[in-house]
């Protein structure tokens, strides 16, 4: 019975944000290779946290990467439909780790909010997925549905495991649809649905000019300093509509739709949100297009860090022998990443002078994806999300990159649906990321309510 | 008796040699504030090497930054004429700390060589001077001359407590000439007189976006990058011809005349020598003027460095809430550190846009310096470098910037002969820095004839 099972997640709300603390606690930072044992720890604990939920079918595969968490629980009738839930437990690295102002990896409680790396993206969504199963398995009622649940370690760093392991496992991973709760709420009363994700192309860019760093006084004046080329190359990227330079960056991306445009405006998310979201005084973006708009619809191409010389305390008079930038682009459909690629290293190819070196390393990279809002088990979410926040959830296009979605659809052949219950003001990915564990308990009801929908659908 | 001098120096070169690699062991880093207790231990034990050498008015002198030492041996005969031999016991920071072959801060000799931070850029050079000094004293030999040291703590960062010192330690300090070592050799067989120096005036930029670090997903399109806006602005700060376009730059370039444009070209400092040095495939720089002339008369803007967001290991997509850059200008004559500042902050003002806020901190400064080569202590110099190398020393004009030559014209109201027996190799401010031992010998050697050849001077 449902209420005995939304019963059960109540009285327990206590110990699950426990096991959740202790989930926190594992330092599972996909991009950083000492952190490979976090990883397997990770992968372990999740593995038994899932056999403790009732999927007793749960065991660690590995991959060349970092390891993949599997966990099942088989229905007794035959014929029962199988929804897969898919979660990542790699969190994203804690630098720059002076503006935190508690410990990432000892979350803290205050007032509602648990603070911690990894609380929002994903963890918190990870073990509320866990414990709505849980809550409904304790019953000992017998359910016609497979449970299956696939949780890696790379969402972070592109997935680049994850292919060939839905490749070569697709019969352990068949299913009916995937419940992937990585995205979020678009306020803490409103539950959304994103239907639409961006895809990623991630490098980096290295400029090498002398064997070493050089005196500025001894060679300046002689020498292309590279952290000045990479100014200048990066300063080319854009042109002063705020559009990309790429060549032919633009060609493959489908226009939007005067409904499209007018579902995104139904959102009603003026800039004066984002402004107070991110602190900035102005927003700034390519011309012509709503701040929605920019998000969800556009591409664009983002310097996400730079590093050349010296830049700690104080004067130090070189001239860099090397410089270096990561650059991703976010795609919108139909921009194929392949493609972003060849026109990024066409573009340096025509910018980058002969005084310099240069290498291009492509680090992770996905295509965007669009998911069916019509589809039943869509629907069967809708209600579920209705229940518990009293408002049915928007719709909306998300300017994130989830990869895995685009990949079960090549793969396995099947649609995500994408929620969660992270807020916007969370702080993913960067200081003093948090969970507000009220839409957080919400999140496991919601899962609860949509499990129960989707037996009865199936049923019928 | 010269002779005996020499003859001591030669017979305790090695016990110079240690001497020198004991100081090189005090990790006298000026920038790093954690370095303060090094750059104390580093003063003290100049004193009492100085004491040891015959100087037996020495001390360390505070100030507001690091101390300031001090040392005199007083000759006896009165109306001796003064010498000042100036010097600094800093040395640059060590980063990149992993491109170093051995501990820059355990001096290791491979060859002729001698591999550590400072051992070439200075304190090889101060203890040189000390040295050909305890030379001579040693010999008890009452000598007609003043000799006065003073080694300051802060050169690496713009000497900035010394302006203020000599201006109010005039009378300890007077002097007929100020002999400073920290220029260097053409050539391992070309000694140098280098009659021009540039000036500096060192900044750090600092461009702020979001009030954190944003998901470049979730915010990609809609906020103004900082390092995009960092890069955009470092773009205009030179044009296609390789100039510096702050507005009013070149205004107070003094311009070369034919004879020091003739000059420096007999200098033969083919581009293919400099190639070599650095290992760029081809040099760079303001059109119009060869490579000697862009180092030696032209002033220039170099990025020391930047630093934003992301730049570890694997795939970081933030967008970064800040970024820096490190930007310094070499000055000529008669460029005014103060108005470089003016032209910085108006090209700022006029090319940052009101996406972002910015801040700019003013990390050091100094302007250029001349020296007329024609005054009979430089042909002292001229006589002492010829008997050791067997040729006469080359006159140049250096790119690099020692601010304590002008302060030593302004405050003291003397001229500074700057040679020194650095070679152009020895990776002064980079990983490996080196000093070649026998030039090295040679120096002190030098020191000890000039010293005398003054002693003659000043007595006719």
């Amino acid at each position: 019975m449902i209420e005995d099972a939304l019963q059960y997640a109540h009285v327990n709300k206590n110990k699950f944000i426990e096991d959740l603390r202790d989930f926190i606690r594992i330092k599972s930072i996909s991009t950083d290779p000492h952190h490979a044992p976090d990883m397997e720890k990770a992968a372990n604990w999740l593995t038994e946290i899932l056999m403790k939920s009732g999927c007793q079918n749960s065991r660690v595969y590995k991959t060349s990467g970092h390891p993949i968490v599997f966990g099942e629980y088989r229905s007794n009738r035959s014929h029962a439909r199988t929804i897969l839930i898919y979660g990542h437990y790699d969190v994203q690295p804690i630098d720059p780790i002076k503006l935190w102002e508690s410990n990432p990896f000892e979350p803290e409680i205050v007032g509602d909010r648990l603070f911690a790396r990894g609380a929002s993206d994903m963890k918190g969504q990870v073990i509320a997925s866990i414990k709505a199963v849980e809550s409904i398995l304790s019953q000992k009622e017998e359910i016609p549905l497979n449970l299956k649940f696939i949780i890696e370690g790379e969402e972070e760093i592109g997935s680049p495991s994850l292919p060939e392991f839905l490749e070569s496992h697709k019969e352990l991973l068949q299913c009916d649809i995937v419940l992937n709760p990585d995205a979020g709420m678009l306020s803490v009363s409103t539950p959304a649905i994103t239907y639409g994700l961006r895809g990623l192309a991630y490098f980096e860019l290295r400029i090498t000019g002398s064997k070493q760093d050089l005196h500025s006084g001894q060679y300046g004046g002689i020498i292309h300093n590279p952290a000045q080329v990479l100014c200048e190359v990066i300063a080319k990227m854009h042109d002063n509509q705020g559009k990309v330079t790429l060549p032919g960056f633009y060609e493959n991306v489908r226009p939007a739709s005067p409904e499209e445009r007018e579902r995104l405006a139904a959102l009603k998310q003026e800039d004066a949100i984002f402004m107070q979201q991110t602190g900035v005084k102005k927003l700034w973006g390519e011309k012509g297009y709503s701040a929605i708009e920019r998000i969800g619809l556009r591409p664009t191409l983002e310097i996400n860090g730079i590093n050349s010389g010296f830049s700690g305390l104080g004067a130090k008079t070189v001239i860099p022998s090397s410089a270096i930038a990561k650059i991703s682009m976010r795609l919108v459909p139909d921009q194929d990443p392949a493609k972003v690629r060849d026109q990024l290293e066409d573009f340096l190819k025509g910018n980058i002078p002969d005084t310099v070196q240069w290498e291009l390393f492509e680090l992770a990279g996905g295509p965007a994806s669009l998911t069916d809002p019509n589809r039943r088990e869509v629907q069967a979410m809708v209600d579920a999300l209705a229940k518990v926040w009293g408002q049915k959830p928007v719709f909306q296009r998300s300017g994130g990159s989830i990869p895995v979605v685009a990949q079960m659809q090549t793969h396995l052949g099947v649609d995500s649906i994408l929620t969660g219950f992270g807020l916007p003001d969370d702080n993913i990915h960067a200081p003093n990321e948090k969970l507000h564990i009220p839409t957080w308990s919400g999140g496991i009801d919601a899962i609860i309510h949509f499990l129960y929908n989707l037996m009865k659908l199936y049923v019928v």
